[in-house]
């Protein structure tokens, strides 16, 4: 089975002549159509909002187009938050989701009026500390149920050896500690499972979110404003997975919203989702030349592109499709290891994976690589970052990051004399 | 067991009122003690030369100091030549050792005068064709003699499934190739396992490197100047395991080479090596402070450095001791993770380790992460790399590397108007 690249060999070379490859390419048209689905698929739930995941693609151009679908940003960091800041978010536009949290990022989130999820209810009275005492009046906490998670016949995910969040007592706990510390509004957040392929996560990790919250406003008395379901929706890497359906998604969370906070008198909570994988993942492709080939103990086929640009083959075994452009529709009939040039043996982007025949200068599509992708990348080697393009609806293309050149990689040098000598060829 | 760090409580308590944690410190005491062990342990040959692998360690500093024991530089990519021509690197004190080479690699090698090593015999037409038809007088290729690594009992490495080196057969031809081409000097490379923790590696690769030299010499006429051991001499990460002793290694290397090389009249040929851990390894260690604490379904400690800082113990699950300061001797009666604050959850140093009692502000050492440590750092969720330092023999601290900013992190959008509204601190 294949997967359909969103560019043709005519498109990818016509723009290798501007921009050399390697390089990632973004869809803007893919990209839209599906936050509209996002939203159409919530629309049901009046204060529904998708915080984009920053950390899964850093992108100030592309965090611009999720603005346009009224989306906020859900950063972990001080640099996702200024990321945010600059292009104008602000206040409970963003969600501040950290753990091992450093207190100058909260003061950094709170001077933003960003929304704090905390992590751990030790992280209470530091946060409190940095900010002179005042904590603001709309916060979260962060649900880990301990033990595995499971759904259908499956083991999802394995919240009890996590580092995330807190226990239900110290859930309970931190809202009380909150109230009386004055914090007003809450919010409830959860992440259970990374990339799930099943449309039955989101309705199921929201079931007992809805229960919890309800508990929670009984117990408590806290007045909670949203349930943040995180990230975890995925996307198929390989081509025999059926994609998620976003309106299934929505439809389900739906039906346990209207089974558990509308008769509890809670029909007003708003939902949340902190998407990264899947509102970029598929449209984002690395593209990348053949650039040598070998044949040895194995066939292998390396390209110009490395684990530096793409790190989740070499970090996880994970699996990314590849197109040969313009070879689609040929026999896929040999056998290659598709590898970058670093002196790491993990840095390949396919083993054993059956291509068609490959010839040098041949251009290759590894797609599925707009989420955790470039954001993932490394220096090992002293190898470059490469640049990032937006294929416009109208088919222009429009660089968005430029590549990483020798004067950055050696940036961290430029307050001493010792690399006065440094031919750069700019 | 224990670890000794190579400072003391006091000493980072003193060093962190300048540079402030995470912070990667290197011990020069203790890498000028073993390079000058290295030298002495292959003084017997006279064209002895250790080429310090630059990706382990890219800092000019470092290189400096092993310059001075008369090293060179092991390069494999544009930028690791480019930072040693800036430190007055050239011609033979450059080895370049690649694969899946990009063709102007090649040629600022050569620009260089650096010796080229041929990770395939594909190469050879690409790197020829780039240096406008006139091939270096000197060269070097790279053995993959397939199947398993095996040294005692046990399976050491798997060079048939690694994309490096050529196979026999292509050696042979390589050098006749080679050798039509005008090329009158040769080098033999090979690296079959990595990080090896026994005295017995060098000596075993270096018998079967000879008996190939010799081969080559006898079968194709070409005139073998050097061998080059490669890297692969490790270091204990763990307490319990035994260093290597490398006088040991270098007389076993001298035992092979004199029942080997000398008979066969070749007694003139030099041993490189191309270490990197084993020169700087030990000698580094990422310095950082307890941040967080948290109890929930395990006991975490949160410190200030992450996954970005030090990748090896997320992406190859490995192990660096880690030692409290001023706590060297107090019972190690908790069992902690120690994680650090990225969203992922392999972002951990260290998984149910026993330590002492940690409290907030005491000090880590993370050991063994001079090498592959800092090199290896990545920015996912937008953090930032740390600063290097030098602890002097003479008990001095000398910055190396300025820690990396937020207008660092965002430079590659630089000629861009997006990020104009960004608010940077300095």
């Amino acid at each position: 089975m294949q997967k359909k690249p969103f560019i043709t060999l005519e498109q990818a070379q016509e723009i290798k002549k501007t921009y050399p490859t390697p390089f990632y390419l973004y869809d803007e048209k893919g990209i839209r159509e599906n936050a509209e689905k996002v939203k159409k698929a919530f629309a049901w739930n009046k204060g529904f909002r998708e915080y984009f995941a920053v950390k899964a693609t850093p992108n100030p151009f592309l965090i611009n187009i999720m603005k346009e679908y009224g989306f906020g940003t859900d950063c972990s960091s001080m640099t996702e938050l200024m990321l945010s800041e600059a292009v104008g978010l602000s206040g409970h536009d963003i969600m501040f989701s950290s753990n091992d949290t450093p207190p100058e990022d909260f003061k950094k989130a709170a001077g933003l009026g960003a929304i704090i999820n905390f992590d751990d209810i030790t992280q209470i009275p530091i946060c409190e500390k940095v900010l002179g005492g005042k904590l603001p009046e709309t916060m979260c906490c962060r649900f880990n149920p301990g033990g595995v998670f499971r759904m259908g016949n499956g083991i999802m995910g394995n919240p009890g050896d996590s580092k995330y969040g807190m226990t239900e007592e110290q859930l309970f706990e931190a809202f009380r500690i909150l109230m009386s510390k004055g914090v007003r509004h809450f919010g409830l957040h959860a992440f259970l499972a990374s990339n799930t392929v099943s449309n039955e996560y989101y309705p199921k990790l929201a079931g007992s979110l809805f229960e919890l919250a309800v508990k929670l406003h009984r117990e408590t008395g806290a007045d909670i404003r949203f349930v943040n379901l995180s990230g975890g929706v995925g996307i198929p890497y390989t081509p025999e997975e059926e994609p998620n359906d976003i309106e299934v998604i929505g439809e389900g969370v739906r039906k346990v919203y209207e089974e558990i906070l509308t008769p509890a008198g809670m029909g007003d909570v708003s939902i949340y989702t902190e998407m990264g994988r899947f509102m970029m993942g598929p449209y984002g492709c690395l593209v990348t030349t053949a650039i040598n080939q070998k044949h040895t103990y194995k066939e292998y086929i390396g390209v110009d592109a490395c684990a530096a640009n793409l790190m989740r083959p070499a970090m996880y075994g994970a699996y990314h499709h590849i197109t040969v452009l313009g070879k689609e529709d040929a026999l896929h009939d040999h056998t290659y290891d598709v590898t970058g040039g670093l002196c790491e043996n993990n840095d390949k982007f396919a083993i054993d994976r059956a291509l068609p025949p490959i010839d040098m200068g041949d251009i290759l599509v590894i797609h599925d690589t707009g989420a955790h992708g470039f954001s993932m990348g490394y220096n090992y080697n002293g190898r470059l970052w490469s640049a990032e393009l937006l294929l416009h609806t109208d088919g222009s293309v429009q660089l968005i990051r430029r590549a990483e050149t020798p004067r950055d990689y050696f940036a961290t040098f430029d307050c001493f004399d010792i690399l006065k000598d440094m031919k750069y060829d700019d």
